[in-house]
Order: C-alpha cells, then structure tokens, then sequence
C-alpha cells in the first residue's frame, strides 16, 4: 500500500488509453490508497464525458449475457465501453461475478473494451466510494459507455443504480414478475425494463404487467422521460439493437432536458457524503482500542456517561482534515 | 416532535415502573426527538442491570412463537420481561412483525411484560441507532431481561446481535440446514441455537449437523464459551426451559470471564460510532440543496472539483458539535 506511485504519469497514461495504466489506477480505487486523492485531482478536469449505465436484476435474468450483448453493439457502433461489476454480496471478488468474468472474456483481446470486477475489500464505506471513484477512472480514461453491472440483492442494486445516468432493469419471464418488481423497489429506478429471454413462455404477460406498473408510475419525477420496455432474447442477439437504442435515447433526453446535470449533482452529493463518513469512520478508528473511543465506550458502560455525551466529547477531539 | 416533554418527571416514572411512561420514552427514540441526549443522561446511572438477549432466525422458524413461550417462561421464574421486536426490512412498523405482535399479546395486561416493535422510520442512522437506545430505556425502567427480536433478514440480524449480550438463533427443520446457517453467518453470531419444531421429520439431522459445524468453530473468540444446541417445540411448550436455561448460563458465563464488560464495551462503541455519524449526516443535510454541499456537488460535476478536496473544504465548515 505504501509503495510509491508516480500518479501523474499513471493519469497521462491511463488517459492516453493504455489498459496497464487503467488497471493499475483501479486498483488504486480497489486498496483506496493514500494517493487516491491526487489520482481524483488530476482526473477531475477529465470527466463528465461518458454515459454510465447501470445494469441490474435478479440472479438468473441473464445480466451477463446482456451486458456481453450491448458491449457488443456498443463497440459496432463505434463506441469505447468499460464494464465494472459490482459485487455488494462478497466481501471477495468471487463467486456469481467471476463466473460472470470469465463468461464476459469473448472481447478479451478488443483494447476498446476494458472489464473489470469490483468487490468490498472490507475497507470502510465500501462500494459506495469505490464505485463512483472507479467510474471516474473509466470516464477520463475516454470510454464513451460506462456499464456498471449489479447482482440485484436487497437495497444494493438501488443504491448502485444512484451511481449511473441510466438504469437498465431486467427481467425474465416467471422469474420476478410485476408484482416482485414492485416489491424488490426496482420498478422506481428503473429508465430502461429489458424482459430478456423474451421467447420463454409468459413473456407477454411479463411485458404487459410491467408495462401496467410503469404507467400506473407515470408523471414521476423523471423529467419526462417514458420508461421503455424492451424485449430482447440476449443470448441469440435478439432485441439487443432495441436496447442500445433506448439507452442511447434515454441519454438525450437527459441532456436535452437538464435532468444529465441534476442527476449527476445528486451523485456527486452522494459521493461527497460517503467519503465524508468513510473519513469520520477512519478517524474513529484511529481511536479505537485503547484511545479515546475506548475509554468513552467503558465509560459508558459503567454508567457514568451516555452515548450522547460521549460523541460530543469525540467530536471535539477529532482531527477531520485531510 | 417540538412538543415540550418533561424528561425527569418522565425517567422517573418510567423507573417507577410506569408503562405508560416507558412507552412515552420509547416513542421519544423512535423519532429521534430533540430531548433524547437529556433522557440518555438521566437514564445512564440507571443501566446496566438488564440481560439483553436477541433472537434471531429465518422467517417461518418460529421466532414469534418462540419468544412468546420464552417470556411466560421467565416470567414465571419471577423475572419482569421486555420485547422489542425490530424490523429492518420495512421503513414502516407493520408487515409480518404487526402479526407477530399481535400473537404476542397473551401477555397482555401482564405490567411485568412489555412489548413494542421497533421499525427504522427513515431517520439518520435508522435502527443501528434507535435500537440500542430502546433497549437503555427499558434496561433503566428495570426489566430483567430484553429480548430483541429481529427478522432474519440478509446482514441485518448480524448487526442487531452486536446488540445482545447472549443471541439465540432458531433454526427449523428442513428449513435452514447447517451449509445455509454457515451461509447466512449465523453460525458465527450464535451463542445459543434453538432447533425448534424438534417434532418434525428432519429434527435429528437439523441438530447433527449443527453440532457438527459447532465443533469445527470451537477455540474462536468466546472466551471459552461452549455453544449450545437446544431442542425445542416451543408451540408445545417443550424445551422452553432449556433455552431459559441456556440462556441465563451464558449470562453467569460471561459475568464469571469477564466477557460481559468486553462485549458491552463493544457495543457501546458501535453505538457511540453510529451516532456520530448520524450527527455527521444531519449536519450534511442542513448544508444540502442549495447550499455549500450543492455547490460543492455541481463543482464536483463541472470538474473543477474532485471529490476529496470538496469533504476537505465540506468538513472544515461543518460544526459537529451538539
């Protein structure tokens, strides 16, 4: 970890495409190492360029085989794509995602296409901060598309969806129908409904359903953007065109209607607060046994003081700055 | 919320034994209400006493009935009882947990039995804050024992144990094996495991199994502390009072060691932590739209930011004092 790094060179390079460069600045992200803030300083001047989309459902729907899909139409359309997948479920990076890797390699070789998976190494805040810190990096680096690809599990995939300009939700037939959509909060993030593996028996059904709950939903505060819903059957290609298209689409209307600069503020607020605890949590603990909070926390304990007195005490005595 | 409470005549009728006041007090955590520092410090001299038990287990094992067979159960060795059923899963009090409580009720009428669910109401730090202050409430109101009842829920049912001396996890057969305990992490949260509906088919293996991975897990961090598999059919009342028995060992087990401070000592550092960074997000929030963190967001977007130096400039504004 505190192994020199010649940032500004790593920036020159990873801006001037080389993939050696990209990895190592994403590992930088990945350890959250001290030099990440000289990393974010001098990428800042660079980003805000590329549309980032996230990807996310229910294990089974086909995510991978989706997200392969439309890096392929992405590429044939001339575009530079990255993909992060984003596992909030494994402390490791492992499991479902790196079946999900090697099954994604079929553009391995392709230097405009870069992959890469993203786990919670443990450290604090987790993929909250790494995650847009990562997209950053894939945003200076010139890739026109940023796929960022979630397991849908519990709250995670709303929040991961917080980090992208356009949120694609899939969907299969019988698997999470309407009803479970509603229920996992996916139909509220959701600008893009992809029911893939279109020619299963129900996917009329689960089309129409859906399709019902969206515009029972209707005059939300999108900006008025009509959510799509698409059928697509990835695995044969089919539909993938139509994907491309609405999420190409759905970045238009952003950026003709203001809503690109609102939704990115609200991003940049989020990222600014998570980082903002992340550095409270660290400090905290640089507190920890032994120190201060220790102290407070027997403290406690023994009756002699309360949780509150005790946090004003610690606030007064920690250091925030950088 | 502005409404002007009077926070000792309130304490003390609360350790009074008043249920009327111990329910004000409560509702005062559940809305985080502006008075809560003063009634934590009157209250801090107080606690302590309590045995803070959670039970935790997969929906459908039975949780609610078996809790309710617990209290008559310690109610009936003369000990004045307290439930605080916490639902994670909802943003509401309701759901499956509504139901529970209403099971609950042939306590009802019983001063010496109090029940109440707890639910995250959207406020800053949600139940990771509010939970462990319902439970100093009812510690300092002089209940003998504080069940904490919590709906197994991905990780939530992991950080609600950090708020127990002693976590019962219920498990049923055929329902959760040993590999899905091992899976969930309850293996590793459990101090005492209840196998209940002892009656079914399945019984046998549930407890083998179980036993079994038990032994594996010996010599970790217990304090020498051998974990214990009851069996149970708690709708037939059977086995109640080997968990009852189970239970209270532990606590003179962790009183004998010495871990009981330690364990205490741990939590009242979460709790301190989770706090503070409640404060940390309240004070964000003041500074939202419209003001520095907005303005600090759109530079951020612009790229005349990064999002490190706006948390430097964000915290060197903040006043985190009370």
């Amino acid at each position: 970890m505190s192994r020199t790094v010649d940032v500004p060179v790593l920036v020159e390079e990873a801006r001037a495409g080389t993939s050696r460069a990209v990895g190592r600045l994403i590992s930088l992200v990945d350890d959250q190492h001290p030099a990440l803030p000289e990393v974010m300083r001098l990428l800042a001047p660079h980003t805000g360029r590329a549309h980032v989309v996230g990807i996310t459902g229910a294990p089974g729907v086909g995510k991978s085989t989706t997200t392969n899909a439309l890096v392929r139409e992405l590429r044939a359309r001339g575009q530079r794509v990255a993909v992060l997948a984003v596992d909030p479920s494994s402390p490791f990076s492992g499991g479902a995602l790196l079946g999900d890797r090697i099954r994604m390699t079929d553009s391995a070789g392709d230097p405009d296409v870069w992959i890469r998976s993203l786990a919670s190494r443990g450290h604090l805040g987790g993929l909250s901060v790494s995650t847009p810190q990562a997209v950053r990096v894939l945003d200076a680096a010139g890739f026109d598309t940023v796929l960022v690809e979630t397991v849908g599990v519990g709250q995670s995939e709303v929040e991961i969806a917080g980090a992208a300009d356009t949120t694609l939700v899939l969907l299969a037939p019988g698997m999470g129908d309407g009803i479970q959509a509603a229920k996992a909060g996916i139909l509220e993030i959701g600008d893009v409904f992809v029911v893939n593996k279109a020619d299963r028996e129900g996917a009329d059904a689960t089309v129409r359903d859906l399709r019902h709950m969206i515009q029972l939903g209707e005059g939300t505060a999108l900006g008025g953007w009509r959510r799509r819903v698409v059928r697509a059957s990835a695995m044969n290609g089919e539909g993938v065109d139509d994907i491309a298209a609405a999420v190409t689409d759905h970045l238009q209307h952003l950026a003709a209607s203001g809503a690109l600069r609102r939704r990115r503020t609200a991003r940049a607020r989020d990222e600014i607060t998570a980082l903002a605890i992340a550095r409270l949590r660290a400090r905290m603990g640089d507190l920890g046994s032994g120190g201060l909070l220790e102290r407070l926390a027997e403290q406690v304990v023994d009756g002699g003081s309360d949780p509150f007195a005790a946090v004003d005490e610690l606030l007064e005595t920690l250091d925030l700055s950088s």
